[in-house]
């Protein structure tokens, strides 16, 4: 909204070399909505309007700025200014930077960093991708249960500035062993003569810097926390990793989710999420073909099934013309199953030890649904192709949702069972299997009806 | 897994009434294991671990308990024991309950609730349904500018005990009218002399109570913020959102997306997203049987249309067999680009403005697919039925996958421009289209090419 609101003054304030009054008008907004701004307006004003913000809100900026222009202005910044904002970005936030840059600018980057930052830099690009270590932060507050509840405050005052929250400080004994985590609200209202040790509960959750990021996320909605601590196999505090991190990875995940389920494949290096905006047409042919064709190979026996039955569609032609409705439904329905058992298993309202309950009901429901579509396909087929094709298309689309559905719940359950993603039993998967097994019912029905009928 | 671990031990303490023992066993958990802890127990006990846990931590675990169990305990409770619990809730958490229950149960709450919750409940009970009015608390801490730090942190001290969150706290006027916020870490590290008003930014972005929730979604998402304030029209503060219960909002909105692409319908009475888990067999058959139908009737028209080509089908049956594989594929390429764009407007990473841009990426990449996707099932219809069905199968299958992508990449930005959720653009939904499409393109140029090659 600020975009639309401010663009035409900034411009002008930017053409009238008016600097101090356009950093005025800005800083005022969430960096975000600048970020916003930035992208709109045109190339040699960009880089002017980074440079006179403040630095640390300029790094703040910059964070929020989408990887390809940040790209743009990185090689238009002077190697001071670069190492001024790397400098004032968080270390989680350079840690995605870095990621997201091509190879030429990641080692620009790398030699601008100083050596602190490049300790902590490299040690959390130690971590695998997708990993709780890539998103931690070691920027927290660690107090000892020795400390008073004022001491501690007094602590948290001196020490808490440069740290990623103190919403959640950390108890860790003499060697950094982590012992409890208090939430600031804990500590504000407590009385202020009582040590750290009498107001911990010992109920803290921790992850390795090892653990998948999903893992951190289930926890993270669990829980409700805000911060998780991360520690290693000694039980040391490493760092933390913060909800608003946590909340671009859910929801990365989720998109990547969605894009499984409707066939579309990951980068082959399994690089970032595919923004659509910004990818480029072969990039996204790429990732759109591969399932393509071999869907089309998983649909050629459907044909080649079909050629046995010659006899029986040259005798009776109107069979063909239900073919496209009774395998759509198939797939219809086996999409719906599929998406409901693939989303539950997502978000943990389901388990792998639900198949068997799941199993029970889906039957139940797709045998109704199946009853349902036969009665609806024999009102339509009885007034257009006669009593017997009308027999023929009502048992075969009873037939076939109830086959699809099944596959549409079985197929994630046994994906998830031998360790694969649940996703990957897409609509237009359990569309093709649908299609074969449709032909297949379809037509066997048909010559066994229509021959001895 | 908490669950796994004490289960058996926790039964045996219930076994032997060694009430003490079971609760201190528990307290140190967080209240979501415990919640877990109890669904998997056998019923009598369920009741007495409640009742014999602290009464606010109780609250904590019962509101984590599906809506189901929750339904089965307050049937068991006292009047008394429900009170107890009601007013130890939160009163978003208490919202939550009350919407959950049948009519009758729902009666029964209300008439157990103190007057002032009574007021509080009713009041947030009147803002629409996913409106923010319905997740906001009254619950937040209000600072005057005219404090001082240590004054404000004092304050605070002594009345955030009941409050959702302080790790934010809100400047207000003499009349109530939100002025600023202030997060409880910039008041912690700055000087206890200076005073509120001149540590405010004046940066505050806040929502009306009447506000859509996933406009507070986006907001948080993009602002990185734990709490939003919520304001009435003439900008006093009445309270705020906070992000534990937001994210709540975002899953079950994810949810619904994902429902609605596999073409499972809403609850006629717009009610709470399906859990598969728990709904009913008569429920998940009325989800699901709508669109079915539905899409069988849109699946008609390829029927009939095909009865116009019974010349052709009956001279020359190979045609027939390439069809599911064709239509297939439109169906495939369709559910796509609609899963993409659909996504894509989701999180915000497309906005309608950009439909034209789309729509150029869309025509150049589904060309490519069209013509990969052709010269793909050339190669096997040739083996198969001969040249002239190929080059049909291959043509039709260039033009079909081109005109699928196309409708699943316009029918989201179209349903959006209409104010309607883009996600009704559902993978059977395309499907469908490319099928009656497909139908129509293959047999029109298979009368073509055949007759007149």
């Amino acid at each position: 909204m600020l975009k639309e609101l401010l663009t035409p003054e900034i411009v002008q304030l930017i053409r009238e070399r008016q600097w101090t009054d356009m950093r005025d008008a800005l800083i005022i907004w969430p960096p975000a909505e600048v970020a916003d701004l930035i992208q709109s307006i045109d190339e040699p004003a960009r880089v002017l309007l980074l440079r006179f913000l403040p630095r640390q809100y300029s790094a703040e900026v910059f964070s929020e700025l989408t990887p390809g222009l940040q790209d743009d202005l990185l090689r238009e910044l002077s190697n001071h200014e670069v190492r001024g904002l790397l400098s004032d970005l968080s270390p989680d936030d350079r840690i995605a930077l870095i990621e997201e840059m091509p190879a030429e600018v990641t080692r620009r980057l790398f030699g601008l960093l100083s050596p602190e930052d490049l300790r902590e830099t490299r040690q959390m690009l130690g971590y695998p991708e997708e990993s709780v270590g890539r998103v931690m932060t070691p920027n927290f507050v660690d107090i000892r249960a020795e400390m008073t509840v004022d001491e501690a405050l007094l602590y948290i005052r001196e020490h808490g500035g440069s740290s990623e929250t103190i919403n959640v400080v950390y108890v860790v004994d003499e060697v950094g062993i982590l012992l409890d985590e208090i939430p600031l609200r804990r500590l504000i209202l407590a009385q202020p003569g009582k040590t750290v040790g009498s107001i911990m509960d010992r109920s803290v959750v921790s992850l390795s810097g090892y653990s998948d990021q999903e893992e951190a996320v289930a926890m993270i909605k669990k829980y409700n926390y805000l911060a998780l601590p991360v520690v290693d196999s000694t039980g040391v505090l490493l760092g933390i990793v913060t909800i608003d991190d946590l909340m671009d990875v859910a929801e990365a995940e989720v998109t990547e989710d969605f894009q499984k389920l409707g066939a579309v494949g990951a980068e082959p290096d399994d690089g970032p999420i595919l923004s659509i905006r910004e990818a480029a047409v072969s990039v996204l042919f790429r990732r759109r073909i591969g399932w393509l064709v071999l869907l089309v190979f998983a649909n050629i026996p459907a044909g080649f099934g079909m050629s046995f039955f010659t006899d029986i569609i040259e005798a009776t032609v109107a069979l063909v013309f239900f073919l496209p409705v009774l395998i759509g439904s198939g797939g219809n329905a086996g999409s719906q199953s599929a998406t409901l058992i693939v989303r539950a298993l997502a978000t943990g309202s389901i388990k792998l030890a639900d198949a068997r309950r799941m199993f029970t009901k889906e039957l139940l429901v797709s045998l109704l649904l199946g009853l349902t579509m036969g009665a609806a396909i024999f009102c339509v087929a009885s007034a257009k192709a006669g009593v017997t094709v009308a027999v023929v298309a009502a048992l075969s689309m009873a037939l076939i949702v109830l086959g699809s559905s099944m596959v549409g719940m079985l197929l994630p359950f046994i994906l998830q069972k031998f360790g694969r993603d649940p996703a990957t039993a897409s609509a237009p998967l359990i569309t093709s299997i649908a299609d074969v097994g449709g032909v297949l019912v379809y037509f066997s029905i048909a010559s066994r009806i229509i021959r001895f009928g």
